[in-house]
């Protein structure tokens, strides 16, 4: 039911995050689960994927993530800060040691001028280390939207391990 | 992605939920946020999906929903019991008006004499109503059962509009 590459990612991750002993979560909004889906398709991921927040509503991001309500009230929901503030509270709220988060507008509504359909940020934090966040743009429809975003936050889980 | 009697019962608990002004939780551990994913896939599930929780380790169906530790290390992860109190827990730790919970044996590895690959607990719960435990044994590799469980899931949401 996943592209052959995004299986490979989650098998790469699987061994790469068990060889290491280290586990990981994630936060996700517009792909609403699918990340989590992706890495536990492969079996032998329970020895990685600790859990994940699926934080659909701006109410959820704010409960289960501690992301500022004053900072989705100001901002909106889909912005770089918003991504930073969900990969930060999943590492707060989990027991991982790398988690990737991200929200966007999937599409095909809910675009406008300045945040368009595919618009999407991505973000990774480590416990005690770095964090990153990456914009993008993906062309498509809602479905290759969510994939896109599926397919990099994986490959920025994997560059984790270096 | 999904197969289409999915995106049709995805489609149906968007208009059914909608239609009456409800959200909707999810609390997966076998399926890892595929029925989540899938209840996303659709446009305009933001007007009834609250959030998901991704519980997939024991660790996090105690601190995301509250599962008590003592009644996992008594029966194990899957039973009808832990179903239960995902369900219970995920109305708890939501704004949700309907939950569902999954817990299962997804394959290939994992199965015992007692609780075979395909053993899944289906459970959903109503703020403030009732609640119900399905025990199913799901044939075919990982992702059949998967899939199973999210159908099986996503009826039992739909069936709660009645």
């Amino acid at each position: 039911m996943f592209p052959p590459d995004l299986v490979q990612l989650a098998e790469d991750i699987r061994d790469g995050f068990a060889a290491r002993g280290l586990w990981l979560a994630t936060a996700e909004s517009c792909t609403g689960g699918l990340i989590a889906g992706c890495l536990t398709h492969v079996s032998g991921s329970s020895a990685v994927v600790d859990r994940g927040f699926v934080t659909y509503t701006n109410a959820a991001k704010t409960d289960m993530l501690g992301v500022p309500a004053s900072l989705i009230a100001e901002l909106g929901a889909v912005n770089d800060r918003v991504a930073e503030a969900m990969a930060a509270g999943a590492i707060a709220h989990s027991r991982a040691n790398v988690a990737v988060a991200v929200t966007g507008i999937a599409g095909p509504t809910g675009g406008t001028a300045t945040k368009p359909v595919g618009l999407v940020f991505i973000a990774r934090a480590r416990r005690g280390g770095d964090s990153v966040v990456e914009r993008h743009i993906f062309p498509g429809d809602r479905t290759t939207v969510r994939l896109a975003t599926v397919r990099r936050a994986l490959q920025l889980l994997r560059e984790s391990l270096g």
